[in-house]
């Protein structure tokens, strides 16, 4: 399971998250999301996405979120060897590309939270607190304090991916 | 595109093919079948597997066959790195897994043609001769020719797919 929490971010909470975590790398992700053929995933809140990044590409399935607080859903992911042939055998298999996500990442690590600072192109500054683990309660404690550290407000927690953020536009 | 042409082979067919192309690799293929939520692969002559094999895991999309004589057909392949996570990934997308096919395959290569001596469990052996190629009638010429070198009848090629054939039991 994927537990996380995502806010709307000044620049300069970037310096407090540097005060607590350590940095580990920047990078560009180029995210396609997909729709599917057989239920759409606006309505069932899954998405479907190929990431191509200095590290690689990815095929990644998110599960419908499964708590009202946090985005925590069930996360899929396998690493690929090719993007465009990847695009190609989910167009053949049915699966419609929506959009394209771009975003510049730096991210940061805090024991087994990964705070990442996220401009998105078109939406601004956002950070996501994050980590997978099996143990929900105790994994929502841990980046529900991180984010209380960083000044957030829990209850101002974004649920919306960048995709839905996008689309509202 | 994927030109190919595959046969019903006794044992013995093995040697001829020693005796004009170069062995390349011994090894266990393990393929697992699926068909889609959207249209049913059977019907629309698609096909859609997850292959492991020592070199690693493939997600392999097959289109309809575009030839009468051969087993012709685009072919859209990724590699990837976990096998349960791909199998995991193409089920919450709505794949169905269908039947597994195992064979014990053994690779020849003369030029730009590829040679499988198979013996595919619960169906006995078989020979596919295969070449990537876009020009379908130089190729299908090529792969032809080297069937009649091995005395098979081109008449007699076999379209059907292993797990087409593994279904009609």
């Amino acid at each position: 399971m994927e537990v996380e929490v995502k806010f709307k971010a000044s620049i300069d909470v970037e310096d407090k998250i540097r005060s607590i975590a350590e940095f580990v790398c920047e990078k560009e992700e180029i995210d396609l999301y997909f729709n599917s053929p057989v239920r759409d995933f606006r309505k069932s809140d899954e998405a479907l996405r190929i990431r191509k990044d200095p590290e690689g590409v990815k095929i990644t399935y998110k599960g419908p979120k499964i708590d009202p607080e946090t985005k925590t859903r069930k996360e899929i992911e396998i690493s690929v060897d090719d993007y465009d042939m990847a695009v190609e055998l989910l167009k053949r298999l049915g699966f419609i590309p929506v959009r394209e996500v771009v975003k510049r990442r730096r991210i940061y690590r805090l024991e087994d939270v990964t705070i990442c600072f996220d401009e998105v192109k078109g939406l601004g500054t956002f950070v996501e607190i994050e980590m997978k683990s099996e143990d929900l309660e105790s994994a929502k404690r841990k980046i529900l304090e991180i984010a209380k550290r960083l000044g957030f407000d829990p209850a101002r927690s974004i649920r919306k991916s960048y995709l839905e953020l996008l689309e509202e536009i």
